[in-house]
C-alpha cells in the first residue's frame, strides 16, 4: 500500500518556502510515501485540483509564518475555504501537523502552532507532534542543535528580518523541519 | 479633555457587525468619549483616512468572528496591514481590548482572544479586560446573564448558525458587549 | 493483541471524577480495550505501581478541573512528577487525549486543553481529537446536543457551582465524554 | 502620592528567582514606587501578612517557571488560593504583568504567559504588556540583544538546565525583566 503525504504553506517572501520544502523531503524520504506540497494560493479557486489531492492524503502538514502573533492571513483564508469539508467532516481521522517561521526567536510562534492544532481539531483529525527533544539548552547546546527553538506541538524555525529566503531559516531548523515531516509520514503508516 | 475610543471589526454575516455596534454603544454612553466604528474592509486601503483615525484613538477594540478556531482572514489583513505601525511602535500605551463571535458556544473562542490580545501586546498596548464575572453558572442562572459565556480576555457571543443577524447574538451577549465598551472607555479616561 | 487505556484525572469536588468515570466508559466498551483510571493523587508517590500502569498503557487520557483559567494545580503536579519519563521520552508514541470541567459555559476551558495537548507533544505523543461537530449553535438546538459546549481539542463540561457532583456535568457533557474515551480507546487499535 | 508593586514569584532552582530579582529592581527603581517580593511559598498559608500586601498593591506582578509546557503547580497553588478575592473581585483594576523562566529558548513560555494573562483577567485586572520590540532577529543580531527572546505578553527568560542560577537567566534576559518591572511601575503611576 502507498501513502501520501500533502504540505499546504504560505510563505510571505519564501523563508516559509523554503520550510515547507525541508518537511516535503522528510515526508518524501519515507518508503512508500509520496509527498506533494501545495502553496495555499492553489486552493483560494475551490475548482483547483489541489482540493482533491487533500481529499485524498493520509496525512496534511500545514504551515505559514506567524504574523503579528498568529497564522498568516492568507492561511486563514485557506483554512476558511475548507469550511465546507469541515460541515461534511471529511478529513476526519487523517493525520495533521504544523509549522511555522517568523523573524523572532520566540514571536509568538506557540500561538500559530495552536491554532493549526485547533483546525485541525475542528476537522477531527489525529495531530501528530514533534517529538524532539529541545536543543540549544545547556551550556554545551548551540543553535546548531535539532529543535534548538525548544517547540513541542509542531516545527517553529527563524530567519533575520533583513536577509532573504537563501539565509534562512537556519540549517537546523531546516532538519528540524526535515524531521516532522519524516515522522508524519511514517506515523501515517503506522495508522494505515 | 476628550478621548477617543475606535471600534475596528469584521464581519462575515452581520452578527459581529452588531456585537460591534453594541460594543460602541458601551463606548459612546460614556461622558466625554466619542466612539468611532470602523469595519476592516476600510483599512485595507493604505491611504484610507481611517488610518489617521486610529493613530488618533485613545483606544482600540477589535473584534471578529472565530473561523475555524481563530481570527477571520479578514482581521489578520487588517492586523498584518499594521506592521508598519508596529514597526514604529506608533501605538504603544493606547488601551486595546478584544470581542468574539461565532456558531457554538464556545467554538475556540478564547484563541481568537489570545490571537488579538497578542497583537495588543506586540504594539505595545495595555489591554482592558472584560472585568465581569461568569453568568450562567449555578442552578438559579440563565443563558440570559450578563456573560453567560464565562469569558475572561474580553466579550464572547454566540449567534446561531442559521439564523441571520437579526436573531443573533442574544441580548445577553450583547449586552456584554457594550459592557466591554464602556469599561475600556472608562479606563481610557483613568489612563489620560 | 489486546490494548490499555489509562485515565488519569483529578477533581477537586467530583465533578471531574464522574467525568473522567465517563470517559472511562467510553473507552472499556471498545473490544480488546481494558481502561483504567487513576486519581492523580496516586502518582504523588514516585514508588506508586500506578506509574507502572500508565508506562504500560497504549493511550493516556488526561482530565481535570480549569480553575483560575488552566489546569488545576494537582494536575500540574502529577505534570511534573513525569518529567523524568519526558527525560527518557520515554511515553513517545503513546496516544493522548484530554478532558476538563469548570463551572462556567466556557470559563477558559480551551487554555487547559492546549496547556495539556501541549504537555503531551513534550512527551512526544500523538493527540487524539474529540472529533465531535459542535452541537446547540442552531435555532433547533438544545444543552443536550452531544458536544453542545463546542470544544474542539478534547471533551468539555459545565457543573453548576452551587450543586454537588450527583447534579453535574450534564448528561450531554458525560456522553461527550463517553465519547471521546470510546474514539480514544478505537484509536489505540488502529495505531496498533 | 505613592504607589506599590508586588512581585509574587515562584522559582524551583533559583533561576526565576533572579528574574523576579530583576523585574524588583525595576520597579523599584521608578520614583514614588516601592515594590515588595513575595515567593508562593509565603502565601500557601491564608493567614500570611503578604495577603495583605497584595490586597494593597496597585501593580502585581507574577512570574513563574514553565514546567512540562504550563505553569508550575505551585503557583498554580497560588492562583487556586486567590479564589476568594476573585469571588469578590477584590483585586479589579489592578494592573497585573508576567514573566517566566525556563531551560529552552521556547519550551511552551507563551502557554504560561497566556495562562496567567488569563488568570488577571479572572481577577479584571488590567495588563501590562512587555512593550519591547524583540530583539536577535536579524544579521546584527545577538543573543545580549534586550527581549531576545521575542516575547511580547510579559518578558521570558531562558537559564541552562545544566547551571545553577549563578549562571542563568542570561544578562539580556534580566535587563528584559526589569524593563518589565520599570514599565509596571511606570503604568502604575499613570493609571493612578
Amino acid at each position: 500500500m502507498s501513502y501520501t503525504v500533502c504540505v499546504v504553506y504560505h510563505s510571505g517572501y519564501g523563508h516559509t518556502a523554503r520550510q515547507a520544502e525541508a518537511v516535503s523531503e522528510g515526508a518524501g524520504s519515507v518508503d512508500g510515501v509520496t509527498c506533494s506540497t501545495i502553496p495555499v494560493e492553489d486552493l483560494f479557486d475551490s475548482e483547483s485540483a489541489s482540493w482533491a489531492t487533500l481529499d485524498g492524503a493520509n496525512a496534511i502538514i500545514i504551515g505559514c509564518p506567524t504574523y503579528m502573533g498568529s497564522p498568516s492571513s492568507a492561511m486563514k483564508q485557506f483554512m476558511e475555504a475548507s469550511s465546507g469539508r469541515w460541515m461534511e467532516q471529511k478529513w476526519a481521522d487523517k493525520l495533521a501537523a504544523g509549522f511555522t517561521n517568523s523573524g523572532s526567536q520566540n514571536g509568538d510562534k506557540q500561538n500559530t502552532l495552536v491554532d493549526i492544532a485547533t483546525f485541525a481539531a475542528q476537522h477531527g483529525m489525529v495531530w501528530i507532534n514533534l517529538n524532539l527533544m529541545p536543543g540549544n539548552n545547556s551550556s554545551g547546546g548551540s543553535i546548531e542543535d535539532l529543535n534548538r527553538l525548544g517547540a513541542s506541538l509542531g516545527a517553529m524555525a527563524q530567519s533575520n528580518v533583513d536577509q532573504g529566503p537563501e539565509h534562512g531559516p537556519t540549517d537546523a531548523d531546516l532538519k528540524t523541519a526535515t524531521a516532522l515531516g519524516k515522522r508524519v509520514a511514517e506515523s501515517a503508516k503506522r495508522w494505515g
